[in-house]
């Protein structure tokens, strides 16, 4: 490895002679001296370079250097301290100046254009920083999940039928037979309930969304957990309720640096999360606008910002449960409400105005799943692989799904999902 | 949640009244007594049944249910503790007879009878074993990435070009317009080291792999990792040293029993991996074997068999790195040896008798690319998107891949790769 002192760490070695490196990311030349700015994954570190030869080396912005130098104190430099007496190696080859001024503290181009260059535009630090709180939430999720027993499984994103219902599936030539990509890895994590009892899988999951819009992604990244032997969806909001508070931890540890820089905020996560029922949740919104939405089947984009508004103001959280959604806008697996057969054990978790994570308890019945989908006119043959499990015992159980795409947009505000996914797909998008 | 002790720790509840829930793995029903042993994700727990009004439940094999009773030793069950005075309710729907009986030690049909019914037959514990394995070494691996400061990147399964190269790739009906599946994330993940010098991902690949055999699959999960400011190829060796290491530790934490049921057991990983030059390698072939291979560009399985002898032997190292690799025989994107421009800085390691680890350095330079290709008789254009952000300063780099199902077949000594991948992929195999 090429030795090094990262950015950061230079106010330590005051008085050294120490040897950094990383991308010229900023050349700025007064009359007498010229400052470098370099950068590195830890942060930015000047270099005081004299005038004279150092024009043998091509500086133009994003070359790679290697910079030998001795560590002054210099309370104006980042971090107090700044490289002087530098000896350079260019360790890349000459840069051509990138399509954007990365050293300007914000990115102002279109969003469309950011995404063209996004190899070189990531390199911008706030961009940056929104996949640092993604790895750092994902890496939370898994750590809380395995802490309380799950197995990780890694299931297969080619399918023989589309899993979800048959629009918004992408379909692959496999071997000249028809296969499909996976909208989720529903089915599978259900089945290994029956093999594992807690199983979760972080893993991309794909949906032919013909929306263009800000919220819609052809690929994302599906935090998703499973498990049995529960007694209702209570159970599965109470995991969940973990793995995201979790996630808050996890982002504060490691990715702290990254929420600042974004003037980001974690929320507090209360050990009872507000939750409220569907059918509650309309009369109060009914009540409120002077509206009546209790006959609608689900929430509106507008009904979740109001809720999110609601717990705040009622609860002090930015955090809010919705139970007891209708079980005709939730899928045929859902478990229904034994006391209110129209109501179904699903619910939705949101945050800062929208849902980030769907879940619930599932049939386990053999015979249930045969009278869900006839009472839904639904043909059971395509999903006979599937229910197939079903007739050999499986524990009540239930699970939930956390898009990291949206949970990483609400923590960082981030206006628009492709600002938050790497290298994201879309109608019209497949590249780079 | 359903409040339950798990079958392990009924030793440690003798004297007191407990809960337990699981399968029914096994009735067995004696003159006087039926004895019920009941599977969880722990193990196995004995239920004393006494004779009389227990038919009202359905006691078929793989009934989910839940046992309370009183927990007394008994040096001959399970553990040496077992449940009487049961009183027990189904969870499950009645559970037809599996396919298999899954109480015997091991499942003895063939490989596609067992692949046809794998959600059920998964639950026997000789084949769960194998997963949770797994499982345990993506964790190790991610561990030891974490703790030298790589970030973790979900990088996109659906390209707008064959990555590496025309063949064997999947295509997608992407709205209307080609697509394919992605064979790597390597070129995501070398641009990426522009962005955060250390990445890797864990994260499934698809290969359109024609060839039937035990050591392909359609699909696979990867665990990938790139990083910058490297010296050579040696670098990235001692990462992935320490990355198999990680796993290795994390196998012997997390999925000891698991190893234990399988009789299989842990390499040793040496602080130095032995390794040896491709060249040595084929002269130490030929000199042993009387055929002449210095003039073969890449190792047959028979060599790698060699290979993994003679570093037993000589070394005492189930693991041996082969390096230097003919640059014809790696990709274009391999860093060739300035000493021996017909040698690569890509390296193999070698476990148990095959490949199981790919890596090197990389070029880059925008120049070198350019000359790579050319020397090759490649056009530039298809790469054009993936060369770009080597124009705009890249370090020296490089990284390396292993792929999970190899590993895991390895340490378990799974014959097929479908053993130890969940529903597998292959030429003929697409459900369930």
């Amino acid at each position: 490895m090429i030795s090094r002192t990262l950015a950061a760490d230079l106010p330590a070695h005051i008085g050294e002679h120490v040897t950094i490196a990383g991308w010229l990311h900023r050349r700025r030349e007064l009359k007498s001296v010229t400052f470098l700015v370099i950068r590195d994954r830890s942060g930015l570190a000047q270099v005081v370079l004299p005038p004279g030869p150092a024009e043998e080396l091509d500086l133009s912005e994003e070359t790679v250097l290697q910079v030998e130098g001795l560590v002054v104190a210099n309370p104006q430099a980042p971090g107090g301290a700044e490289l002087t007496d530098p000896v350079a190696t260019q360790l890349s080859g000459p840069a051509e100046p990138p399509p954007f001024d990365l050293y300007r503290p914000a990115l102002t181009a279109a969003l469309p254009t950011i995404l063209d260059h996004a190899p070189t535009t990531l390199r911008h630090p706030q961009l940056r920083a929104g996949f640092e709180i993604s790895a750092a939430s994902a890496a939370g999720f898994r750590g809380t999940l395995d802490r309380a027993h799950f197995t990780e499984i890694f299931t297969p994103k080619l399918v023989g039928s589309a899993t979800e219902g048959g629009a918004n599936v992408f379909s692959v030539d496999y071997f000249g037979r028809p296969a499909y990509l996976a909208q989720s890895p529903q089915f599978y994590k259900q089945a290994m309930t029956g093999v594992f009892e807690r199983v979760y899988e972080v893993g991309p999951v794909f949906r032919a969304e013909p929306h263009d819009t800000a919220r819609h992604l052809a690929e994302y990244t599906s935090l998703d957990a499973e498990f049995g032997f529960i007694t209702d969806h209570f159970d599965v909001m109470a995991v969940c309720r973990d793995a995201v508070s979790g996630m808050v931890d996890s982002v504060r540890e490691r990715a702290g640096a990254a929420m600042q820089l974004l003037s980001a905020t974690l929320p507090k996560v209360p050990v009872q999360i507000p939750h409220l029922h569907f059918t509650e949740a309309m009369a109060l919104i009914s009540a409120a606008t002077g509206e009546d939405v209790t006959g609608e089947p689900d929430l509106a984009p507008a009904h979740e910002r109001w809720l999110c508004e609601w717990a705040e103001r009622e609860h002090g959280s930015e955090l809010v449960f919705v139970t007891g959604y209708p079980l005709s806008s939730k899928p045929f697996y859902t478990y229904p409400d034994p006391d209110r057969p129209r109501s179904s054990y699903g619910f939705d978790l949101l945050f800062r105005g929208s849902e980030i994570v769907t879940g619930g308890q599932r049939l386990h019945r053999h015979e249930d799943y045969l009278k869900a989908l006839a009472a839904r006119g639904m043909d059971p043959a395509p999903f006979s692989g599937f229910l197939q499990v079903f007739q050999h015992g499986m524990p009540p159980h239930g699970g939930f799904a956390i898009g990291l795409e949206r949970w990483t947009a609400r923590l960082t505000g981030a206006a628009n999902l492709r600002q938050v996914r790497l290298f994201p797909r879309d109608l019209h998008r497949l590249s780079p």
